[in-house]
């Protein structure tokens, strides 16, 4: 889009974002709003040549004064002091750790916090409503421990396993997130070779920065991606992408199917209101209509009458690739999806994104293999079908105990986005090459040698259901009794 | 009241809040203690036309010292910095937010707290004892998780559905709350006029600062409106009350059963005594007898006598409007209210300001269902009997779990008080718009498209009934021991 | 003692405190350290009149450099800012709150932390170890709810009880603690006068400050009291007490059987490290030999020998004085004391002061009292047998729950003691009277009219046995791992 | 190796800690950085002596420039202040306490966190991945409450027992940790002396900064000493280990089982970051390789191949000493110990520093003794065979639920350390000593006179397979949404 002249003016009611914003830009050079939430052939796809009105003159045109990309604010910083130390309570500089200095999947996540733009942080932070799904599933891997077994001879560990038979050197994949460019100018190619440079396989997201097929031109010889996928109310549209995908190689499509609309996520709104001088000019200014926005959205973006019947239609069009469901969300819908053919399915509440209090996809592991097997699935006689789980993962031990628990491998999203968003394709190569050092040596301290000794019984779930929310809002409104005597200051 | 002059002194033994209060505005101008307490027509109701001595004469009557609303404290807002950032421990000037960076409940609140009288932000804030209740109400919510069903065609969602028939733009009422001019100057009136712009039905309190009519008045043409009744030791006024209710067109009759006495709510108690200069001078001049006034309270305001004999009278009175008992908190009590030929129940603890350690109304429901589905209610033979539930609601997803466990809707109070208390009429339409958007997303996401298709299988309850309460000021006065060498400071 | 001079030379062996702390003060006036710790009759009893040396000349006498009485450290008071106030982060001076403002008995404990000498502030509010229990005992409470009932007549309601015939106002009684002068220079006898003016039992303790006969004679004629008994390793001694108690009318006499030997509460302990200039002077002046005088104290005042077989022996003694064991902690034991004809028990661990990790009585009831009724007590049939609970009671809707779960009445020592040391006698009552406005509300509430109302199916225990203590220390010394790139100050 | 020079051109494909280490020292003085991670016989029992090249000359050898062994930070010390005290908000100096106000074992940890150099606190004190096993050791012991018994003849109480036969004062032995030296200059042998001063069991650790001769130089006669081992891939080097043990008297062999490859302690790992001028700059200039280190270690040094096959030659080589497994981690292993021969197990996850999750040692009793018992082991009639325990003891009172819940006796490692590197021998000696009147006091309390009357009715594990994790760096990185017009501070 930079550097060019378009009318969008009979755009206007398709776009998906709503009219306010486009109108917002008018005459005004929109590259630095664009470029993070468009692939670069958003225009040429939807914008019929006509419009395209030739280069921008340089120097014509003044930039539009943006919300500041300023660092997302660090956790409070209670400054750690030595007893008997000195009087300084002046927080210290916080300079960049080298690349060298990350230990863990946590470590991108912290310096993302303190050197991101505000608006990436929030957006890829962010949550429903008050993000305690969001957290469940992080905190329920915290409810299962291990049973390690000893003595067995591990001088020799492998945790290679396969995925619809494509090999993977660990049993995890890059799962789709939105709008790369929101961390790293150069967008999701960054997951795509660091993928390939550990033998992982990336699942391309449909609202990537980056277009389908620079992401599939950037793979190397080889290389499997998956696809996913939002079903459009244009179906015609939709086989389109599908067909295209299976053309270029993609081996399984991933069907979104926990969003039917978009989820509110109120920390990545709040952004807008954030960095200008007064809210309420802020508010006067800005006559962007959300709920007209998403309201439109819905109906021409992400198709909400996408129900079970439709699945035929789309596996055909698949031609051969692997269907799975992702967003499956109960041991009831896993059933259905094996029923109606589907190659598998991901348990996973978008990550917390959509409804809040939605289960962790862990917790939900043990009901829906056990409900499949009920079924006559999962046994070497019945059709493959395939368990995936997404959402919360840190650690190798966490992948584990979904595996112990009946997953074929497990999404990994966030930290990808962080380790992409710090260092780039080399911080994606390092947070996979953390996995591995943590898979190869979980495996030995559980006495797994293979992905296949990692069992049930390996694991403890005693405590897996007793998972509470907590609601961070409510309690910063909830004011304590003070002591008797001690009064609130005005 | 305001610029007229009466005589009250036969009415000093009858005042339910006590004859000091009164005697201490004695010639002088009381109005503005007055207004925010009493409806209008108070004194006119109550005091002989003789005791009407006319106007006062402007200019004649000092204002008395009044304890200055000041704004309640803020939580303890720890300055959040960004690590490497500045120097700079101030916190910000709070400008209050415009409506339109309202994004949920919780945000009213929140700037309730900040902007509000203080008087008027404990009144309607505080709880029972320990608040140990009134947080549990918002806690249980935390305990429930969903199931939700993907791949239905969710394209249309209606979340409207019928109270006793009467039809309402979501399963939701504003529940009855008093002393609304504590927060705006038009008191109540300001919900009925929001709940008229979105179709919900208000619940008009007993103790409200607008007097009845005004509240009716201020409906517009089919408005649906409830009535919740405080019974009175004088059964010819309640049936007053009631008759006239019946004429002005209130459709049902709510009486409350969880104040046989009015609760103590000690960090409104504990207002009294701030912002004063000093405690003991407070303490000093102000001979106001709390014990006492609670007691006539009693007497003369609250029947405490009321029991399930007294309930055939009330319903004879209440001529065709359905009567309901609002504050049933366990199932034999529920079962009980059916037998006794009422219409419905409110599970309620009265928003955690009446007894501390009650229970829930969310964790009651399983059990009272199926009390009353044993003792053959709820079925479509018997009798129509509807559950109402409230208490710590701050989403649609609240809600939504109350619907789902049996609830035919859900009362709110405080957050409907904060929104009017922050941005009148117009802050209250917003919290309902909120709530219809929330709706309107969390039944797509659950795969519900009507209130019917919210069943008992789209919750997961199994940690619902692990609720630990926590008592804050205990926690305050425990010293914990510190490490050996470090030294309290004195 | 003060303005005497004694020879206690030959008693030195015999000091359950020890010989070091006696020469300590050889040849200095005593009196402030010897009056809290000892009953005034305690020489005159114990010393041979030979050593009475006769009156101090007055001014010939230095008083010893003691460890200045400071306030006790307030919580950590983070200051409370409205955001948007001042820069002002100086904490106000804290004024004593006139009696006025105590609503309570949280209040109490507030001031008293406060104002209270450290020394008396620590002796009282510390408990064994890590106060683990202490804090059980409390929070055991929290686990509990209210099944209330609704519509039944409380105009009346009645929270009087007996305990082995003898009428009190309500269901407590002030239970044994010692040292009362540590609190207030009257001592114990502010806890009588307040008993007689509110009508409930003092438990008299044998480790009091004021003497026995001082506690019987401040009482009113009729008034109730008991006695609490450690067992002297001289049986001679304890039945002279025994008989005497009997004498002078004390009804009650409870053996407290949870002390063999006196627990470590190592928050006292640190206390005598404190306020000095050096911690390693204070050390090396101070020989007192903890471990030599705790062994000492376990042989010479305490028999840790006293076992099921001796209670026949005391019993007789008792000539008629009900006869109960005091900390009983298991339902093996309860059943053992009605089998060996005592006439009730308090379940309790001292509140927290002896054994760490001991139950909450709370959460033993269920089991003893299911215990007691399968050996064939507790039954209209069975000879009378009661059953008390004590610590951690800070409402009265925590006595109604051990009401509700069988317990007679219930003890309340630590609440009593912080009433008395910060507004004495007077405080007492105040703190009495606050309980009986609780008890008053809360019966109405629960929607019991007598004592004998509250029954078991009033609470929900479900969640009573998941108590988790946690340990300050621990957590304390516990080092997070900070976030990359944010360093430790030293 | 002080002093000397030495050619270790050969020796640095061999070295454990890998050749870049080595390199960084070469040609300088590597005493400070050798001396607490090798036993001084390292060098010459390794390399050949024509490699010892003869004594450094005085002065000619420049000290490298080392990370400065700074005090490792303290806890967040929110000051302490009274509510109306002083404006003064600096910490005071932390003045080392005397051994005299050391009242518990956690003093202990508190003195060392302050004072001990940053490498040695975070070697010590850090645990694997999040340090949740870790944490869990300590925590579980608080989900187990007492079931005291009272009226029990407990003047005198024996809590002396034996270990496969040999006396102990108590139920606890020293458990073996490695690189002593980094606590205090004189290293285990510390340990050795006061393990003789108070009759309790050394365990000798493979990997002492002491050598092993040196260890058992130090015992008095008669004095029994374990030893702790990991078994190399060089058998013939272990067997010669084996033996030399049996020869110089040791009594037991325990091998270690669950550490194929040693845990990663990023706490501990992070320290190489710290305390340098730029993170940057010592990530350029220092090239060690990790990954390879860690690689080599587990190749040449402990064996990741060992398995059940292999015991039966180390228990021949064993000679009569008895062998035990330590690190089994669930009942399945117990039982396969028990079958292979084994005189016993040591439940245990390596202090929380290998797997994190593994489950806490007190948690797997239970189920461990139980399943024992149905294999027809821990009976009169079967070999004898011992359970131990270690990790996360703090008091006598989480030995004696460990004793109660079936094992022999219980290893404590941590706080032995921390007494040594903050008091040296004096130091570990007092731990004993208050561990002694702990058990002296407790033993009382529960009513036990012996060891062998503390039997599993006397605890409540009601709560003990509640555990939950709880990651503090997660929780670090989540931001919370901030209350509406609060702005975060950039």
């Amino acid at each position: 889009m930079a550097r060019h002249v378009y009318d969008v003016t009979d755009f206007l009611d398709e776009h998906p974002g709503g009219a306010d914003i486009i109108l917002k830009y008018a005459g005004k050079d929109a590259t630095e709003e664009y470029e993070p939430i468009h692939p670069p052939d958003a225009i040429k796809d939807n914008l019929d040549p006509s419009k395209h009105l030739g280069p921008v003159i340089p120097g014509t045109l003044p930039k539009p004064q943006t919300i500041s990309p300023s660092p997302a604010p660090a956790a409070v910083q209670v400054p750690q002091k030595r007893a008997g130390g000195t009087n300084d309570t002046l927080p210290e500089e916080y300079v960049k750790p080298s690349l060298e200095e990350i230990l863990s999947l946590h470590d991108f996540e912290a310096v993302a916090r303190r050197t991101m733009s505000r608006r990436g942080w929030n957006y890829y932070s962010s949550g429903a409503d008050d993000e305690i799904t969001m957290r469940e599933n992080h905190n329920a891997f915290h409810r299962v421990w291990f049973r390690p077994r000893v003595l067995r001879d591990v001088s020799k560990v492998d945790y290679s396993t396969s995925i619809f038979g494509f090999k993977t050197s660990m049993p995890i994949y890059i799962t789709a997130t939105a709008l790369g460019k929101l961390g790293h100018p150069e967008g999701e190619v960054c997951l795509t070779k660091a993928a390939a440079e550990h033998d992982v396989i990336q699942m391309i997201p449909t609202l990537a920065s980056c277009s389908f097929d620079e992401m599939v031109d950037a793979a190397k010889p080889g290389q499997v991606q998956f696809l996913q996928l939002y079903v459009n109310a244009d179906r015609t549209r939709t086989k389109k992408i599908i067909s295209h995908a299976a053309e270029r190689g993609v081996k399984a499509l991933f069907i979104t199917v926990d969003a039917p609309q978009l989820g509110r996520r109120e920390k990545d709104m709040r952004t807008k209101f954030e960095g200008t001088a007064s809210a309420q000019q802020a508010a006067g200014k800005d006559n962007f209509r959300r709920d007209q926005g998403a309201a439109r959205a819905i109906s021409s973006f992400i198709d909400p009458s996408l129900s079970w019947k439709d699945l035929k239609e789309l596996k055909e069009a698949a031609k051969g690739m692997k269907v799975v469901l992702k967003g499956v969300q109960c041991w009831e819908d896993a059933v259905l999806a094996a029923q109606h053919g589907m190659d598998g399915i991901v348990l996973s509440n978008h990550g917390g994104r959509q409804l809040d209090f939605s289960p962790s996809p862990l917790a939900l592991l043990p009901s829906v293999t056990s409900a499949l097997r009920q079924n006559g699935y999962l046994s070497p006689h019945s059709p493959p079908f395939e368990i995936f789980v997404d959402g919360g993962v840190r650690r190798a031990t966490d992948v584990l105990k979904a595996i112990a628990l009946g997953a074929t491998a497990v999404g990994i999203g966030r930290p990808m986005i962080y380790a992409m968003s710090t260092y780039g394709t080399e911080g994606v190569s390092k947070a996979l090459q953390i996995l591995k050092d943590e898979f190869d040596m979980n495996m030995r301290l559980i006495g797994a040698r293979t992905i296949e000794e990692v069992v049930p019984s390996m694991v403890e779930t005693g405590a897996l259901f007793q998972g509470i929310g907590s609601d961070t809002m409510y309690d910063a409104n909830y004011e304590k009794i003070l002591p008797v005597g001690v009064k609130a200051r005005l």
